[in-house]
């Protein structure tokens, strides 16, 4: 496995291989990698002649109060993993070679990215999200790339952005990797102490309890809404921030239940924020 | 010559090209072609083994009070003009090919595009200058893309946007083709009347002014604004909206002069605007 730092030996690599006709597959990731990443790189090995995976710890997707110094950075870990799973590149690049002095170009998908549920909570989160996936696929060019479930929000967001900029990467969003309880693997997790990894499964219950009202034939959302709530008020350290019925698509809060539903959470337990979701439908 | 209008066929053209190791040049235009059109295509047909000119009237690059509706689109004389130089394909897309429904992506350029002369002017214009071109370069991959010095605040976004988002395109940036009298070649002089048409050289002559007291050791640089201030102020039709000396590299004014220079300026003669520029230095 290689491993390239700089975005302009990765560019070389890229275009060469493309040159030969080969088809790139790419898993860009923040590092801590898990059993979530290791099914898109598993997934993209199936699909690609060659595959890259990026572990970049992105400064510009957090927030200033957020965790960017202790966001894990295990990357003798990572590596073994990529290694192990078949990666023929990991591309490392450093906050600088991607933010050069004079950078400011940034890119924004108004509607996804400032007005909902992640948006809304966390202003130049997706800024950040956008522009860096534009910078690695100039990088990559991969032909097809893969994102997890877990951020539907991110996917729906960086299909969006594709489409609209014609950057031609064919997006493969793949279902979330739970552990045995329920939890959405997240690098995050590790920072839940083992009183609040236990507590943090609710957000999971939650939605199952949405998907059977659904299931029971409830129609309106504020209900089913109001059942998930009531299952996460039974963790006491649990906080709710968001916690809807949306339709997939848009990502639009719906009032009436209908085929496709995306039930969409996040909530808080002590300084950990945990996202998830759930597609369910009547 | 290929004339292609849907941006899939532009693209799987330019990926089958780019297969066979053939080096593709893109020259993005909004038609009405003239002879600063005519320079960059034969620049770029040297260069390259194939040649791409687009020809799209951007909507999202105008103002609500703007030219779009009577801007000129002399698609006829345009394709011959192609023609003749050797173009390989013309794309010419529609506005709902390029913004179909749904579309929310924005490419923004702060500093240059909203701080800056005619980013202050035209608050939206380098938005839809940034996020045209980064469509029409995710369709056509372009090796190599010409621009007019013309407009240099353009050109100098474009080299940034290309850098910040790794879109690995060259940038050559060629010098302004003008009339015989000095007037700057722009679709847009078709706009004025035998009378206007001869005041609109006040520009250039401007920037002469400018450009011999810099020679003669003027150091003061609103000395030298003041001068090509009198010099517009000789054709009373002719109205500054900002004539300065600026670094050719940030754009940003200056107060003293240095080693190198752009004598900047955009002028209006009765509603038709003009903009030119003058690189120098002492």
């Amino acid at each position: 496995m290689k491993i390239l730092r700089a975005p302009r030996s990765m560019a070389a690599w890229g275009e060469r291989l493309r040159r030969e006709g080969v088809t790139i597959g790419f898993v860009p990731t923040m590092g801590a990698l898990h059993d979530g990443h290791r099914s898109l790189i598993r997934a993209a090995r199936l699909r690609c002649d060659a595959l890259v995976v990026s572990i970049f710890v992105n400064p510009t997707q957090f927030g200033p109060n957020e965790d960017l110094t202790r966001y894990p950075r295990p990357i003798t870990h990572d590596r073994a993993l990529c290694r192990a799973e078949g990666v023929d590149v990991c591309f490392e690049p450093t906050p600088n070679a991607m933010y050069p002095k004079g950078f400011q170009t940034i890119v924004m998908v108004p509607e996804i990215a400032q007005q909902l549920w992640e948006g809304a909570a966390r202003p130049h989160h997706f800024v950040g999200v956008a522009t860096v996936v534009t910078k690695l696929f100039g990088i990559v060019r991969p032909h097809l790339a893969l994102f997890g479930q877990k951020d539907y929000q991110q996917a729906t967001l960086i299909k969006r952005l594709v489409t609209d900029l014609n950057l031609g990467v064919t997006i493969d969003v793949r279902p979330t990797i739970r552990e045995k309880d329920g939890l959405a693997m997240s690098s995050r997790n590790r920072y839940l102490s083992p009183d609040d990894r236990q507590a943090a499964t609710i957000l999971y219950r939650a939605f199952r309890a949405g998907r059977q009202a659904i299931e029971e034939g409830i129609k309106n959302a504020s209900t089913v809404e109001r059942i998930m709530r009531k299952t996460v008020a039974q963790e006491p350290t649990a906080h709710v921030e968001y916690l809807a019925l949306c339709d997939p698509a848009s990502l639009e809060p719906l009032k009436q239940v209908q085929r496709q539903i995306l039930l969409l959470g996040a909530i808080r337990i002590g300084k950990v924020r945990l996202i998830d979701n759930m597609l369910t439908g009547c």
